[in-house]
C-alpha cells in the first residue's frame, strides 16, 4: 500500500462501486460485495487490493499475483490465476487510474495565504486559494478559484491564471496566460525571453521577445521544463497537452490539443505540431516545421522537415519508420558481413 | 500589437526615424515622414506596423501582408504588396532588432532593496540596484552598478558582477566572476561543482572541484542551464557567448568569444571551444576536445573528436557535413533498394 | 593556487604525509620531508605544488610542468620533467583526489537556522544542522544530523533524510527517502508525479503516482536532475551512485549501487539498472528494459532494448559496441565511395 506518511487514502470500496468508477465490467457478479482497501502493483498487492495488467511483458507477475481483484482485458482472462476477481476493460491502465482515483483523490485546497507571501495589493487572488511560503505574486497577476502556488515560486507581473491550478515550489512565470486545471511541476519556467538575436561580429543584437506564452486548459507541464514566450506570435501550448521533465520548447512554438511530450524533448523556435501529436524522449524538432494532427516522432529522433498528419518518423534525420526501419536492417547486415571477411 | 499587460511601449517613430536607429535605407524618401506605432509579426501587422522577412518560407505571409512598412533584403524588394514602405537593410533582421528595441527599450532598473531580501553586511552592493524579494547574498559577494536580481535568487560568498547584470528569480551562483550586461534567466546554476570523482569499487572518490566559473561581458543565459566550476582550471564563457535553455557545460569547459549554444546542448569537461563556434539543438560533445574558431556543429551531432577552425559537422558520431550527407544519402538509397527485392 | 575568495586551504603538508594521505609511493626518499603549499593543474603548478598526470593526452604539459611534485603511474615516470618529485600510484587520479582533500577538506556545518527558515513544528530537525535561510521544511519532516540545507529549499512534508546530507540551494524535495552523506546540487527536484496517465481523445486521464523516491547512503545528483517518484513501486537510486546536471529519471526506474550518469541522460518509466553501470552524457533509455550490472551505455546511445551484464553498447538503436564501429566504418566507407564516382 501507499506510504501513509506521504499519502492518504479513501476507501474501502465494494468491486461493484470500483467497477461503476472506473467503467470496468466485473466478469462475476459473485464478487460484488467484495471490499477492497487499495490498489498496488502486481507484485506487491494481497488480498484486498485491486491491481492491472497493461503490458504482457509482466504477464508473469500477473500469474503469479496474490492480488485479490485485477484491471485487464477480456482476452487475458484466462491467465488469471485461481481466485483473483476479473475487472473487465478495453483499456485496463484507464479503467485502473479511475480506480486509483478513487482511493487517492486530489488533495484538498486549504485556502490561505503565508504569511510570508508577497502578494502585491494590486494582483488579484481568489480567497479559496493556497498561497505557501515565500511565494512572491507581482502586480495585476490574476489567479483564479481554487488554485495552489507551492513555496518559493513567482507570478510576474499581469500573468493570469485560471481555476484549479497546481503549482508546485520553485516555479517562475511571467508574459502569461495559463487555463484552468493546469498542472506546474516544481522548477518550470515559463515566459522568459526566447533566443532571439541577430548574430553579428560585434556582438549579438538581441530582438526584444514581445509575445505571450498561452497555455490552454488542463495542461501538464514537467519539473523543470523550460517554455519560452514569443517573440511576436505567442507561444502556444494546446488544452490537455502532457509535457513531461526537462522539456524545452522555444518562442513561437504552437502546439494543438493533447500532445504529449516525453522527457528531454526540444522544440525549436516557430514550429507548429497539430493535435494528438507524440514525441518520444529526447526527440529534438528543427525550427519552422509542422507536424500534422497525430503524428509520432519516436524517441531521439532529429526532425529536420515537416511530418504529414498521422505518420510516424523516427532517426536523425528523421525518415518514416519503416525507412527508418530497413535502414537500420541494412547497416545492421553490411556490419555483420564485414565481421566475417 | 504586443500585450500591454506585459510590454510598454515608446513611440510612435517616423519611418525616417526608423531608418535612422536600424541602419537601413528607405526605399522612398516620400515615406519619410510617415508615423508607425509599433512592430509586428507579418501575419499581424497593420498599416502603422513595422513588420520584417528574414526567411523565404514566409515569402506568401510577405506578399499578404497588411504591414505598413517592412525591412527587408534588395533582391526581395519587388515581392512587396503595393503600399508596403520598405526599409532595405543587408541584414533584415538586424534591422529590425533595432526598431523594436526603439519601440521596447529594457526596462529600467528601479533602485531598490526588497525589505525580505537578506544581504550579508560584508557584501558589496551599488546604491542603483534593484534586489528583488527574498534574495539572499552572502558575505564578500560583490554587485556593479543598475543590477537586477530577481526574486528568491542565491548569490553566493565572493562571487563578483559587473555592471548592468539582469539576474532572473530562482537563480543560483556561487564560485563565480561575471562580467558587465550579462543576462542569466530564471533558473540557470553557476558555480556547483562538477562531475569530479574517481570512481572506484568501494564508492567514488570526490575530487575537491577548486576552480571558478568565468564569464565575459555580454554573455545570455538561458532558463535552467547549468554551468559548473572549474576543477583547478577555471570554467570560462567567453564574451558576448549566447547561451540557451537546459544547456550542461561540464568543469573546465572553456568558449570563446560570441559562441551560440542552441537548446539542449552539452559539453563534457576540459572541452574547448574558440570564438563564434555554433552548436545546434541537443549537440553533444566529448570532454577534452578542441574545436577551432568558425566551427559549426549540427544539432543532434555527437563529436568525439577535435574539429579545425570553420568546419561544419554533423552526425554521430561527427563527421564533416558533406560526408554526413553522403551517408545520409547512402543508407537512404540502401534502404529502398532493400524494400524493392 | 585555488581563489581564496572561494576556498579556504589546509597545510602545508610534507610529501611524506601527502603519500600517507593518497596512498601513493613516493619515488625518492630524500623528497620525503619537501613541503607543498597546494594541488594546481599541471599548467598552473610551481614548485611547492602538486600535480597529477591521468590522461596520456596532457603529456606534454606534464614534461613542461613547473610543479614541484605529480601523482604518475610507474610507466610515465621516466616522462617527467627533472627536479620533479614524482608520487606513484596505479591510479594517479584517485591518489591527487585524496591529497586535494587534504588542502582543501570539506566545509564544516556551521549549526543553527536562518531566522527566516520556516520549520514546521511538527518537523524533526537535529540541533547540529544548518538551515539557510528561506528554506520550507514542512510537517513530520525528519533531517539527520550535521545536515546542510540551502538557501530556498523547500523540503515537504514526511521526507527522511540520513545524516551529514549536503543539500543545495533552491531544491525541492517530497515523497522521498533519502540515505547520508547524500548531495543534492541546486536546482535538484525529487519526488514530483511522475509521467502517469492514459492517454483518451477526451483528454489524459491523469494515473494517481502513489509510490516513492529512495536514495541510498553517498549518493550525488547534480544541478537541475529530475527524479520522479514511483507509480506504485519506488523510484530508487542505488547507494554510491553518482549522477550529473540535467538528469531525468522516470517513475519506476531502479538504479543499482554505484552506478554512473553523465550530463542530460534520460531513463524511461520502470527500467531496471544493476550495479556500476555507466551512462554516457546524453544517452536514453527505453522504458521497461534490465541492463545488466556493469554494463556500458556510450554517449547518446539509444536503449531500446535489454542489456545484458558487462556488455559495452552504442548508437541509436544501440547495438555491441563492435558492431557500432563496423557500421560506423562501413557507413564511412559507402559514404566516400559514392563521391568518388
Amino acid at each position: 500500500m501507499a506510504d501513509p506518511r506521504f499519502f492518504d487514502r479513501a476507501g474501502p470500496f465494494t468491486l461493484a462501486e470500483l467497477a461503476r468508477v472506473s467503467g470496468a465490467r466485473l466478469l462475476s457478479d459473485s464478487d460484488e460485495e467484495r471490499l477492497f482497501r487499495d490498489v498496488a502493483p502486481l507484485e506487491m498487492a494481497g488480498p484486498d487490493e485491486v491491481s492491472f495488467l497493461d503490458n504482457r511483458k509482466y504477464l508473469a507477475a500477473f500469474r503469479d499475483s496474490r492480488a485479490g481483484a485485477a484491471f485487464i482485458d477480456a482476452a487475458t482472462a484466462e491467465e488469471a490465476p485461481p481466485g483473483m476477481a476479473l475487472l473487465l476493460a478495453s483499456e485496463p491502465y484507464k479503467a485502473y487510474a479511475l480506480a486509483a482515483q478513487a482511493f487517492y483523490p486530489a488533495l484538498p485546497v486549504i485556502a490561505g495565504l503565508a504569511p510570508s507571501a508577497l502578494i502585491d495589493p494590486a494582483a488579484i487572488i481568489q480567497d479559496d486559494c493556497e498561497i505557501g511560503p515565500h511565494v512572491v505574486i507581482e502586480a495585476r497577476a490574476q489567479l483564479g478559484r481554487r488554485c495552489r502556488v507551492g513555496a518559493n515560486t513567482v507570478i510576474a507581473a499581469g500573468v493570469e491564471i485560471g481555476d484549479d491550478c497546481r503549482i508546485g515550489a520553485n516555479v517562475t512565470i511571467s508574459h502569461a496566460l495559463i487555463g484552468s486545471r493546469v498542472v506546474l511541476h516544481p522548477g518550470v519556467r515559463i515566459g522568459q525571453e526566447g533566443f532571439g538575436f541577430a548574430p553579428d561580429r560585434a556582438g549579438a543584437i538581441k530582438v526584444p521577445q514581445l509575445g505571450r506564452v498561452v497555455i490552454g486548459d488542463d495542461v501538464d507541464i514537467g519539473a523543470n521544463t523550460t517554455i519560452d514566450r514569443g517573440s511576436g506570435h505567442d507561444t502556444v501550448i494546446g488544452a490537455g497537452s502532457m509535457i513531461d521533465n526537462l522539456v524545452q520548447i522555444a518562442h513561437n512554438v504552437v502546439l494543438g490539443r493533447c500532445c504529449i511530450l516525453a522527457g528531454q524533448v526540444g522544440i525549436s523556435g516557430s514550429t507548429r505540431l497539430g493535435d494528438f501529436v507524440m514525441i518520444g524522449g529526447q526527440g529534438g524538432l528543427a525550427g519552422h516545421l509542422n507536424i500534422g494532427s497525430g503524428a509520432r516522432i519516436a524517441a531521439k529522433a532529429g526532425l529536420m522537415r515537416d511530418v504529414p498528419a498521422g505518420t510516424t518518423v523516427s532517426g536523425i534525420p528523421a525518415v518514416p519508420i519503416g525507412d527508418f526501419m530497413r535502414q537500420t536492417a541494412v547497416l545492421h547486415s553490411l556490419g555483420r558481413k564485414k565481421d566475417r571477411r
